[in-house]
């Protein structure tokens, strides 16, 4: 098994080197991984300029690819172009913050391995519910290597990948896996309004997660509740109700 | 109405300013857009540094604020912090570039129009299928127009938009508006691999955008036949089919 790492916050961050280390009870592992924390980059492309590749060791041996670019960059790059052979998996993570919810349409984790998807590779995203950089990876990685472990027999249609979310708790505390569907909860968006030394204003983004309870299976709140949500997303995003309601209106 | 404007080619595109005189023709219009060319940025925001808006007049009066970030930046700093008054309508474009198919999960000008949806405010965008930059803007504006005039009394559900894209021919040559679905229509990416003058190599997104006709009254094949296509989409990622038979997996 040939299984391509990637993240969105770095070669260099703890998850994805704790995500290496579980990949490799699977198979062959090349990590392809942005050079630089690149969160919120949703599926953003580099068009306008070009990308570099730097080679990259660890612990002595070739670790794999740093890429100036963002995740979907890399997954397109790394299979395109810089891997010998395709992969038989891509595997995204592990991200520092959940990625569930409305969160998933801004993750650059999320983002890598729909990449992965499109290009009909099985793929899934994995992430720690949490924003603290020091936070124990043990537990993420170990659902990980469980999810990853039955990720190519499941034969997902292309176009649909595994977005795993895995709560901040320890060990004895973790009640299992749970298959869920995308959380309604949502951000309450707020700018810090500051003033720079010349009197001119600039805004920060700060804002506020809302929970939001109206559906059973809610990934945030399953995760909330110390289970590893699972949902499987996909890319068809049309409404097929509301377009059966506009065609009596546009005739 | 008051309708907020916004799109990712910058707020010095044709495209921008032929949609804000479409759009006054059905109210009040203030731009909030990128500063510069945003183009593939998907759903990105920006967390890691602030932002900055500057007022920018047009014509002799004010046309609206130019922000260092990215089309969802604008939307979310602009409804929630900079605009006066909550806008009854978001309206993203004109964009130089088809957003059909797989094209809209990279595109800044319909993550744009996401924002404005996920805010609960109608929302609409409008692309036009050509990156010829002195392509004429007019049928894509009146079309803007014809949508958005009865997007108001659509009340599509919180979450969705319709995502309209407009084939670059004739007037006379155009048959009209489509109710559509997202296409199937994918790239195939390949990178040029290039040589820099100290021998080092560097890669450039190419790839060619292949024709998939699985499905009836896909948004970009419809567009190529002549008329303009109008595809409700939406947020809502999970695949429910795949999470009941996931249920039988992960027990």
């Amino acid at each position: 098994m040939r299984i391509l790492v990637t993240n969105d916050d770095g070669i260099d961050s703890a998850g994805i080197y704790a995500l290496v280390q579980a990949m490799r009870r699977l198979g062959d592992v090349v990590v392809v991984a942005p050079d630089r924390q690149q969160s919120a980059v949703g599926h953003a492309l580099t068009v306008a300029s070009p990308l570099r590749a730097t080679k990259v060791h660890r612990d002595g041996s070739f670790y794999g690819w740093a890429i100036n670019g963002t995740p979907a960059d890399c997954v397109k790059l790394g299979v395109s172009t810089l891997l010998d052979h395709r992969p038989d998996m891509v595997v995204s993570g592990i991200n520092h913050g959940s990625n569930t919810s409305v969160n998933a349409i801004y993750s650059g984790t999320v983002s890598a391995a729909t990449e992965g998807t499109l290009m009909g590779i099985p793929s899934m995203a994995v992430s720690l519910a949490t924003f603290d950089v020091t936070a124990d990876m043990a537990l993420a990685a170990e659902v990980a290597y469980d999810v990853a472990s039955r990720l190519f027999d499941l034969q997902l249609p292309a176009g649909t990948l595994l977005n795993v979310n895995v709560p901040p708790i320890a060990r004895v505390d973790f009640k299992g896996l749970r298959v869920t569907r995308q959380g309604r909860s949502e951000w309450k968006d707020a700018y810090d309004v500051r003033t720079d030394p010349q009197g001119k204003p600039y805004y920060w983004l700060t804002g506020e997660f809302v929970t939001v309870r109206e559906v059973e299976d809610a990934d945030d709140l399953v995760v909330k509740d110390g289970w590893a949500a699972i949902t499987p997303i996909h890319y068809e995003l049309t409404n097929f109700a509301v377009l059966e309601m506009l065609k009596t209106t546009f005739v």
